[in-house]
């Protein structure tokens, strides 16, 4: 079934090529298809393109379909082009005619993009929550470990003393940046498309902030062409918002992977955790934190394969847009896989306390000395090379291995207090109270 | 002169090839560099590591260094590394060895991660600006083109009646959502790095509070290890943030392109901003835009290149990050650049209003008339196959091709004051004022 | 089943987790797999490490393996890691212990590298092939309509004249370059990695060289070293080989848009092969081309996913190499599906031989009339002149409109012989019957 | 002065514009245009579009601009708009009239074209020359070290024996493949697109196969739409073959920063070609690997750059085209420096020759234990089980660390004169002399 049959038939290998992946990706859209729907309806009722009678004929429809959704129940036909044209037809079937009226006043070009909308908002709701229940590990292990020493690197080289407590605590604080940026694809994402049609608008009388404000949106897309032209970009921001979470997971991974190595040994995973090799028997690999490093630079790419597929395009849909479905939809699952397995795997993980012991990270403690000399009355400069004199002509005293940070966000003084207060605010920013409430309300029975 | 010479020399050629283009880099943040200085030796003072005198000889002389800059009157000179050093070594020279004391409590690494986002806020402010220029000038065409319509196209065919009071509108609310996304970058850069030092942190009783409010940041980058994760992230972010707007700039630019040429004809640009071909004698090429659109590509392309620099690279500096620089610090004024010349050049675009009458455009308005069925009664479905049927055997009747959207952001309600409201409100969030009174008082003689 | 087992169970989480799609991938190398192991037990049995009886054994068992998974009766057990445990498994199973002996002098490394290389030798071969049969269509069609003219664009403006001969040979002639470099990605990946085991080699004596020869490799990658980091650089390399042909399709297809759009009309694809609007009821829209266009350049971003992945990893195998297989693997049927599919488009598109005619191209012919004035004996740069302020002042004569182009190339003469000549050559350079004859000499029964 | 001019002034803004860094750029190419001047003058004659005492002064004149050109003598005048602009002034200022008739046949799109490309055709045989370079340095080192072990890894794990004479070869091994891309590249650039105007040809007599004779070029490219679209095309593909060097230099550099860091310890940087720091008065950083693999990372981004700008363009020139000569033009010069320095940088370099007694390294030789057990008669499967269980249990014998591996690429037998042997061969391939006799013809004085 295809809603815009015209008399004659398209090629059965044009149909297949342009249909593609979309029935697998349509799926995911489903639930968020109906709940436009019901949106829709009550706002034709209201411009009375629709009566009291007809509207709750479909909403009733509509409300078993969402239910049928929800339990799995639900399929995209061989012969369906879509889900709004499954939609379409198992209210026709069911209810008959009245079926048809739910496409007054929108196209699939609206709709999609408000289907694709609300997904979004459902997908960074659950990668908010994972992302927090991440970020309270971290903090946790920060404290946890706070007075365990290690080596601090610069240029992958020994440089100066650092601690598990600040190595813990960056990836959480790094995570109140990337929830920031993920806020602001958020807001960007929560305006309303519906009514824009195909990007033209319409000669119905729709009343767009009513479906506004039933939807839970922050406001609407307003000018309707730009309205179309948020398809792909939305896309792209979330995308690049995204991979900011995906790169603090990357190098906090690939942290893992070095300092779990046989010449940093400063973590141990347990064995349930790491896997083997085919031909070498002692071998306990970290694949894991490779393979969430792997997901997550593969993400990254994301944004720029949208910018390839959508570049130097002009203004109105084109059909390429339905491409960047297959990538963008499941990357969210794949992000909040990677989040997930990466907060279950930090759990288990452990230290190892006495790595400053070894002789190789003797030199850690030489700006110590620097800064004491200062403390003493000298110019920076000048201590500086006085204390380097002594390690060139190997008169340098490692003995002294204290160190006194106290500084905001240092070794001595985390400020995981602030950090978490950070995170508080940034998250309370999302609202997501309102969606929720706006989305319960529109299921609400009549 | 190098910080950290330690009695041997190194390689002229290991010299030339690390230092590159820094010299020339630097120079851009030169102002930041002596900004930043201010603020550390006033805290410097505050801990008592610089005496009341020691701060006011220092201040005096940075100041004076700071006009220097500001007049064009400051190089790094060949055998210095970079600004950090230069600016020492100027102030040993005039003032002698209490200029050896400004880099106590801090490395080179906090030092450029400090000017790279002083760098960063100040570039934004002027983007946001004439952001909001061209924002202007497509609100004020779109409301003087407001009743001239135009072919809409889906899929590159003509599809919908539009209007230029909808094609100039829509670039300007896509500006709205482009700042939003910017205003996230700038608060990500708006804390202060000062005091994590090569992101350890140091042993001096830093006060990190206090240069936080003399450099006008909204907070800090507490954990040290954190807080030179922000190099390289930073960029990236706001790379991001630059290639929402420059996609917005490209597609509009692709539309214009497209709408100039003969084929189209939409709009024409006056012969002075044309440039001609070496063997066509005819030709007047619209070269300003497929530039600006070739340019702001590149520019998107900008944030997979820092990201391809450094993913898998482990926490910790390491010197790649310099590299970063080169594209990035004058990407700013390459979109810059791009923002004016588009503001200068719509200026003088013209319109051409006659376009709907060509007849390649007749069955623009056949959904009007599905709809014109639907609100007499018809569903959807049945109105959309009656008109189709007429169109297939050539019954259909395009006389009329009067328009009536009235709806929110359709051509008859541009709702262009909605979005000079949102845009209001996202330019406050940035809130550069307080930045400016910062650094204002931080400038002020003593 | 794991063939690493080693007295503990690995977290349920972590095995979903790290197999991820893998088995699903793994299937696509199934046949590769047996291949690669046929060639393997005929070397352990030559250096002795296998009777012949037990070489027999499992052979003939191999050999019902490669039957079952080429006629789709073979799967991936739920519990069975992967597609070289799933055979080994099989085998020990049917024939008993002597399955254990095949793993002997591999690793999983240098397996896996063998089927991905066999694998891409598989694709390539059709890749080309599929593409051979496009250049065909494509020189075909622009025999046929090497008269009809076209106008010729320059920065999207009317330049000079062009013809339908022009046009269609000129993607033929891209996909002699874009096979060019297709080759040397298939020289690169035409060498044996099997021996270097887990990337760094055997105390085993094994015989390279002879499943070089038997394999049908042109020669060894030597280096065990060099031979692991094949992995990752393989891919790149052929997905930026494949990207070329991508490209040639999409800006074919942006080309196909714009000309059968309403403004240009130059070509029309039949009804059966566009799709329609939902709301629109005249639309006939070229999804098809659009849809190339898309995936194509989907598949052009593919090669900076995979160095995303990559980069920064030291050398030696990381698991992170997985996941390249989940995008790279599938991508050789999407763009043949994109070749197939742009074929049999191409073959029933029709073009509009009158479009000349129109006056909006009628400056088209001025270089010519530039020219004739060289040919009097004018300098070009003073015949330039003339004729352009003839135009500026609307007295230039457009009634010329005949085209005498004969040099090489040009619409006079198109050289399609020489461009079959030149796709000939580098086709042959492939010699795919090398690899033939090889693979089919291994599967004959003793 | 514009060789276009018409009567009207275009504004400076937009020509400060669209020249952009346009003149720097030509300026690389000035030597070029001269060279495809003279064969271009030479075909004119052929013609008879030039008299053979015209052909005389125009080439005598321009061997002069030559000489002037590579005695750095020769610069693009502020008022001129390109480089072909330049020679055209200089020439018809010294030489009078006849200066103009160089122009006939050609426009700035082929002549830029061919510029380019005889550009790249001059840089590529500079990088094959300095890889070569590099090549021969690291086969030295191969076999100066190749019995010095060290452990490989696989996972960032300890894994198997391996040694620095397998380590420095698979450098050059990688370098091999390569080239043999760049071959491509090479080949693909290396045709001449001369006489295809502006990109649909010309209807003067040219004689397209003496200019490729005269330049030396393998072939022509045949159509000319499809020698424009070798624009962009060109230098996406030599971008793609450039970034496998540099992916190869990349990973080198990332293995260097890890193997002289203290927790590696392999390999030592001598103390002239390390950097400090400005705090740490211990430090000596490998700056000059990590400045490689930024520049070598960003190199790599360079193809995903020219394909945002080009893809989704219509054929047919547009002015973006030029934009992408701003990064890749010095993409040559910094690639060669990177090669040139790692050159330097590893002559320098001092290997660990005891690395192996540390008993982190201690599971290294378990395979070697399985496989003599192997040898012994056990199953593979059967003899990895039991070494596996000895060292769960802590039973395993440490103290054989012998190494015995014979196969080709292994330990015992590198095979570099193989791989040297394919080197040459690949060289060869790009047949260097061909151009260079070429060119030289062309510079000789009648």
């Amino acid at each position: 079934m295809k809603l815009w049959t015209k008399g004659f038939e398209t090629s059965k290998e044009i149909e297949r090529f342009t249909v593609g992946k979309d029935r697998e990706m349509d799926l995911m859209m489903a639930k968020f298809d109906v709940i436009g729907s019901l949106a829709h309806i009550k706002m034709l009722q209201s411009i009375d393109l629709l009566t009291s009678e007809e509207h709750e004929t479909l909403k009733k429809e509509l409300l078993i379909i969402l239910d049928e959704i929800e339990k799995d129940d639900f399929q995209i036909e061989d012969n369906v082009e879509d889900v709004h044209s499954q939609v379409e037809l198992l209210l026709t079937r069911r209810i008959g005619d009245v079926g048809k009226k739910i496409h007054s006043g929108r196209s699939r070009n609206d709709q999609v993009l408000l289907d694709l909308k609300l997904f979004i908002r459902d997908k960074i709701t659950d990668v908010v929550q994972i992302s927090k229940s991440l970020f309270d590990t971290l903090i946790e292990l920060s404290e946890k470990y706070k007075d365990v020493m290690m080596p601090g690197y610069t240029h992958y080289q020994v440089a100066m003393p650092s601690s598990f407590g600040l190595w813990f605590a960056c990836w959480a604080e790094s995570l109140v940046d990337d929830l920031t940026q993920l806020e602001a694809a958020y807001k960007i994402t929560n305006k309303n498309p519906l009514g824009s049609a195909a990007g033209y608008g319409s000669s119905f009388p729709l009343n767009r902030t009513l479906t506004t404000e039933l939807l839970g949106f922050d406001t609407l897309n307003y000018n309707v062409v730009y309205a179309q032209m948020g398809r792909g970009k939305a896309e792209r921001i979330v995308a690049q918002a995204l991979s900011s979470i995906a790169q603090t997971l990357a190098k906090m991974s690939q942290d893992i992977c070095l300092f779990t190595n046989q010449n940093y040994d400063f973590m141990k995973l347990p064995d349930e955790l790491t896997t083997g090799s085919s031909i070498m028997p002692h071998k306990k690999n970290p694949d894991v934190f490779e393979l969430v490093r792997a997901k997550s630079n593969k993400l990254s790419s994301l944004s720029n394969e949208i910018m390839l597929i959508t570049t130097n395009l002009s203004s109105g849909y084109h059909r390429d847009l339905q491409i960047i479905k297959e990538s963008f939809m499941p990357a969210f699952d794949e992000l909040i896989d990677c989040l997930q397995i990466s907060n279950y795997a930090l759990k288990q993980i452990s230290v190892n306390k006495e790595i400053l012991n070894d002789d190789r990270y003797k030199y850690l403690f030489s700006v110590e000395e620097v800064n004491n000399l200062v403390l003493e009355g000298k110019s920076f400069r000048d201590a500086y090379r006085e204390v380097g004199e002594k390690i060139e002509s190997n008169n340098y005293d490692f003995s002294n291995k204290s160190v006194n940070h106290t500084h905001e966000g240092s070794i001595g003084n985390l400020c995981n207090d602030e950090i978490m207060h950070q995170m508080k605010l940034v998250i309370e920013k999302f609202n997501f109270d309102k969606v929720e409430t706006a989305i319960r309300n529109l299921k609400n029975p009549l």
